[in-house]
C-alpha cells in the first residue's frame, strides 16, 4: 500500500512538474487545422537537425494590424480616429463640406470612405496631421487610443485585439522568432501603442508614411510631418516595405485581406518550410463577418486562390475558442 | 608565517575570481578622454536608480559606417564596388566617356568624383545596379566584398573594421543597446556582410536607397530595383532615415564627418543623458589624416561646433590603442 502510494506520489510530483513545459502556448486556438499548421510550421523550422532547420536570426514573422490583430469594422480605428480631428477643424475648413473625401468623412458616409480606400485614407491623415512635429502627432495618437471607445463592444480600441493573435505573437518570440507588424496603416499611428499591446517595438512597425522634414526651429530640433505622401504599404508595396525595412524574407505572414495577398505570395514563395495565413472573418455574433464585398478588408482573391498557393485560412468561428482577451460582456450578443 | 601565506592566496583567489567582472571592455581604447566618456555615458544610462537611468526597449545607438566603422579612403568602399562593376560594363556604353559623373568613374578621377558628392555616387549606383532583383545584386555585393581589396592596405575591406569600434558595438549591446547603422552608403550594399562583420543585422541598417518594385516574373515573385533614388540618408536624411526605420531619438550617435551632423544633433539634442561622438581621423602612419579639405568624410563644421555641442572628439592618435583587427604588417609603414 505505501510503496503504491509513494508511487502515486512520483507519478504526480512528475506530471506537475512536467506540467509547464507542455502547456498549451496556444489556449484561445481550437484544436483545429489552422492551430495544427501553426505548430507544425513552428515544430519543421525550429527543430535542430530538421532540414527546414532556421537559425534565430533569420526567424522573421510578419502581421497585417487591421483585421488581423484587431477589429477593422465597422471602419479601420486609424479612420474614426481621423474622424475625430477632422471634425475638431471643421470650422477652419468650410470646403470640405463639398469636397472628397472630406465631406464623407464629416457626413460619416462609410460607403464613400470605403470606396475611397487606403489612398483616401492617406489624404484625410495628411490634411489632419501634416505640419506638426513627430513627437506632436505621437502624443495625439497616444491620448486618442487611451480615451477613444469602440461603438458597438464599447471598450477602448487596444482592447479589441485578437486574443489568439496575442497568444501566437508571444509563442512565435518564444521561439526564437522576431515579429513585425506591416500594415497598410499609418506607421506613426501605431507606433506609440503596439509595444505595450502587442509587444512589438516601434522598430518593428513597418507601415504607410508621409514625408519627414528635419528642422531646427528656436534652436531645438524636430521632425515636421509633411502634406505628401512617400510611402503605401498596402497590396505590391508589403513586400516591398518588408524589403527596406527588414531586408530579409519572411518565414510567415499572416494577413486578411487581399491587400496581403502581395506579402503571402511573396513570403510562401521563398525556399523550405513557409507558412501564410489569411484569417477569415466568418463569426458575426463574437466579432463580424465579412469578405469579398466588404469596404475594409476585402478578401476575394486570397480566398479563390489559398488553397492552389497552399495558405491556411483561418476561420474565426472554427480556430477560435476565444476572440478579445479578458471578454466582458460584449455588445451585440 | 601559514597564516600570512593563507591570507595571501586568499587574497590572490579573490583577484583572480573579480579580474572577468571588472575586465577591460574597450581594450583598444586608450585610457584617454574619449573612452571616459563613453563609460561615463553607459554607467549613467544603465545604473538602476540613476536619474539618467534608460530602460533596455529604449537604448539605440546609431553609428555612420564609412570612414567611423570601416575605412572610407582613398575612397569609399562601396564606390570602388561601383567602380569594378562599371569597368566590366563600360563597353555595353560608349557614351559614358563623355558624361560625368561616369567618366570620371572609368578614368579613376578621383577629384571629380569627391566632387560629384552622394548624389553622383547615387547615380553612379543607378547605372550599375538598377535593374536586376534584390536577391541578385546582394549576391553581387558579397562576391565582390569577399573577393576585392583595399589598395593600400592589401587587406579585405571586411578586414579594415576599426577595432576599437567592434569593441565598442559589443559593449553596448552587452549594456542591452540596440546598434544601428545609419549610413549615407547603400542599404542594399551594407546588408548582405554586416551581420557577420559588425553583428548589424539586416533589419538594423539604414542607408540611402532606389526604388523597389515587387513583381511575378515567370511565376515567381521577385522584388527588382528601380533606376530611381527613393532616399539619401545623409546630413538631414539621418534624423529623418532614423524616425523612419527605428522611431525613437537615439541615446549616442557616432559619425566622423558633417553629414552626421544633424544626426549628432538631434540625437544629443534629446533629455537625459545622450552621446554624440565624432571620430577625428588624425593618424596618417596607422590610416588617414583628412577633415576640413577632404572629398570623403569632410570633417569641417563637426569640428567648430563639437565643444558648443557637447560632442565628444575622438582623436585616432590620442583615443585608439590599435586600429584594425589582428593587425598584420601594415601597408604604408
Ligand atoms: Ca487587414
Ligand atoms: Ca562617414
Amino acid at each position: 500500500m505505501m510503496r503504491i502510494l509513494k508511487r502515486l506520489l512520483l507519478a504526480l510530483t512528475l506530471a506537475f512538474s512536467l506540467a509547464p513545459a507542455v502547456a498549451d502556448p496556444l489556449p484561445s486556438w481550437s484544436d483545429a487545422p489552422a492551430k495544427q499548421a501553426i505548430t507544425d510550421f513552428v515544430d519543421a523550422v525550429t527543430t535542430e537537425g530538421s532540414e527546414d532547420f532556421v537559425p534565430v536570426p533569420e526567424r522573421i514573422a510578419v502581421f497585417d494590424n487591421d483585421g488581423t490583430l484587431w477589429v477593422e469594422q465597422p471602419m479601420y480605428t486609424q479612420l474614426a480616429f481621423v474622424l475625430d480631428r477632422l471634425k475638431e477643424m471643421a470650422s477652419e475648413h468650410p470646403e470640405w463640406q463639398e469636397q472628397q473625401p472630406y465631406k464623407a468623412a464629416l457626413e460619416g458616409d462609410q460607403e464613400a470612405l470605403g470606396e475611397a480606400g487606403m489612398e483616401g485614407l492617406m489624404k484625410l491623415l495628411m490634411a489632419t496631421h501634416a505640419g506638426m512635429t513627430s513627437a506632436e502627432f505621437a502624443g495625439l495618437a497616444a491620448d486618442w487610443i487611451g480615451t477613444a471607445r469602440h461603438p458597438r463592444f464599447e471598450r477602448p480600441y487596444t482592447e479589441l485585439v485578437y486574443q489568439p493573435m496575442l497568444e501566437l505573437l508571444e509563442y512565435l518570440r518564444a521561439n526564437g522568432f522576431k515579429t513585425y507588424i506591416v500594415s497598410g496603416g499609418g506607421i506613426a499611428f501605431m507606433r506609440p501603442w503596439t509595444e505595450q499591446v502587442y509587444g512589438i517595438p516601434p522598430e518593428q512597425v513597418v507601415g504607410s508614411q508621409i514625408e519627414l522634414a528635419y528642422e531646427v526651429q528656436d534652436g531645438k530640433p524636430v521632425i515636421v510631418r509633411q502634406p505628401e505622401i512617400a510611402f503605401i504599404d498596402d497590396k505590391a508595396g508589403k513586400p516591398v516595405g518588408i524589403m527596406r525595412h527588414i531586408g530579409r524574407r519572411p518565414l510567415l505572414a499572416f494577413g486578411n485581406s487581399d491587400g496581403d495577398y502581395q506579402m503571402l505570395e511573396w513570403t510562401t514563395a521563398g525556399p523550405g518550410s513557409r507558412l501564410g495565413l489569411l484569417l477569415h472573418h466568418d463569426d458575426g455574433e463574437r466579432e463580424y463577418a465579412y469578405d469579398r464585398e466588404s469596404h475594409f478588408g476585402r478578401l476575394d482573391r486570397g480566398l479563390d486562390d489559398a488553397a492552389e498557393k497552399g495558405w491556411q485560412i483561418v476561420s474565426m468561428k472554427r480556430d477560435w475558442a476565444s476572440v478579445f482577451p479578458n471578454a466582458g460582456p460584449q455588445a451585440g450578443q
